[in-house]
C-alpha cells in the first residue's frame, strides 16, 4: 500500500492525487483502503515513517563503524547517497510534499529531520575533533550544505538515466568528504 | 511591487496569498494593480525574471574574471552564496514555488535554470581542463550537487540569525571549491 501511494503521489503530485487513485493502484475498493488509513495525509505520514526507520538504521550503522572518523563519514555519505538514489520517488515526495503535513504529524517529521541533522553533525564533529576537518569548518553549515546537495537529487536523477546509482553514490561520497575535510590546496 | 509580492508570497505562501494581499502591501487598490500585471502567476513570473537578470550578471562577471579557473570558481561561489543569502526570500520562493508556473512561463524558468547550470558547469569544466579538479569528478553531478547545496539555504538561513551573511558565504565558497578540486587527502 505504501509502495502504491509512493507511485501515485510521485506521478500525480500529492495535492492532485486522491485516495481513489491509490485504491485503484493497489487494486482495492476505496472503502477497504479506509480500513487501514484515516486520510490522504495519514498515507503521506506513513510513507515518511516507513522511510525514516530504514534511514535511521543506516545512519546508526555508519556511526557505529569501528573505523576512523573520516572513514565513518565516507561510509555514511556513500550509503546515504545510494539509499536516496534507490528510493528517489520517496525522497522526492519527502522534499516536495512534507509541508502538507499538519499538527502532530508535521512535528514528528520535523523531529526526525532534526535527528538526522544531529547524526550527520555528529559524524562531521568527530572528523573536526580528530583535527582532520577543513580549517574554520562550521559543522552546522556543512551539515545543511550536505543535506541540501542530497535533497537536490530528485530534481535530476532518473532511474533510467545512463549513470548507475553506485557510480553516482561514489561521486557524491567523494564530494561530501571533500566538503568536510577541505580542498587539496 | 515586486518587493511587496516577495514579502507576501514569502509570508503566506504563493498558493494562499491573493492579489488583494499584494495590493494591500503596496498600498494600492486591487484594480490598480491589475493595470501592471495580468494575474498572480504573472507576478510570480516577474519575481523570477527580475532575479534572473541580476543573477546572470553575477555569473558572467565571475566567468569573465582575468584569473585562474579555481579563482574564478571561488569568486562565483562566494558571490553566488552571498546573493542567495541577501535575497533569501526570493530564493525561497523560487525553490518552493516555481512549479506553480505553467506554459510559456514555466518553459522560461526552466530555460533560465538550464542556463545557470551550464554557466556553473562551464566554470567547473575549466577547472577540470586545467587539471585541477578531483580525479574522476563528474562535471554535471558536481553542478547539481552545488546547486542543491545552495538551494537548501532558505531551509535554515534567517537574516536575523547570529551568523553574518559574509561569513556564511565564505564558508560555502570554501565547501564549493573543495567539492570540485577534491579533498586534501
Amino acid at each position: 500500500m505504501i509502495e502504491a501511494a509512493i507511485r501515485v503521489f510521485h506521478k500525480k503530485g500529492y495535492r492532485s492525487a486522491s485516495i481513489q487513485d491509490v485504491a485503484a493502484e493497489v487494486g482495492m475498493l476505496k472503502g477497504s483502503l479506509y480500513h487501514y488509513i484515516d486520510s490522504k495525509e495519514d498515507l503521506l505520514a506513513r510513507i515518511f515513517e516507513d522511510s525514516a526507520g530504514r534511514f535511521e538504521t543506516m545512519l546508526q550503522e555508519a556511526a557505529g563503524l569501528d573505523a576512523p572518523p573520516v572513514d565513518r563519514l565516507r561510509s555514511f555519505a556513500r550509503e546515504c547517497s545510494l539509499w536516496y538514489l534507490q528510493n528517489i520517488e520517496r525522497v522526492g515526495i519527502y522534499v516536495k510534499e512534507w509541508q502538507h503535513l499538519s499538527g502532530k504529524r508535521l512535528k514528528e517529521v520535523v523531529r526526525i529531520r532534526t535527528d538526522y541533522e544531529r547524526s550527520l553533525a555528529g559524524l562531521i564533529g568527530d572528523v573536526k575533533e580528530a583535527g582532520e576537518a577543513a580549517p574554520d569548518l562550521d559543522v552546522d553549515h556543512a551539515t545543511y550544505f550536505i543535506f541540501g546537495a542530497l535533497n537536490g537529487l530528485p530534481d535530476w536523477y532518473r532511474r533510467r538515466g545512463p549513470d548507475p546509482a553506485e557510480r553516482i553514490a561514489d561521486g557524491y561520497a567523494g564530494m561530501i568528504v571533500a566538503t568536510v575535510i577541505g580542498a587539496r590546496y
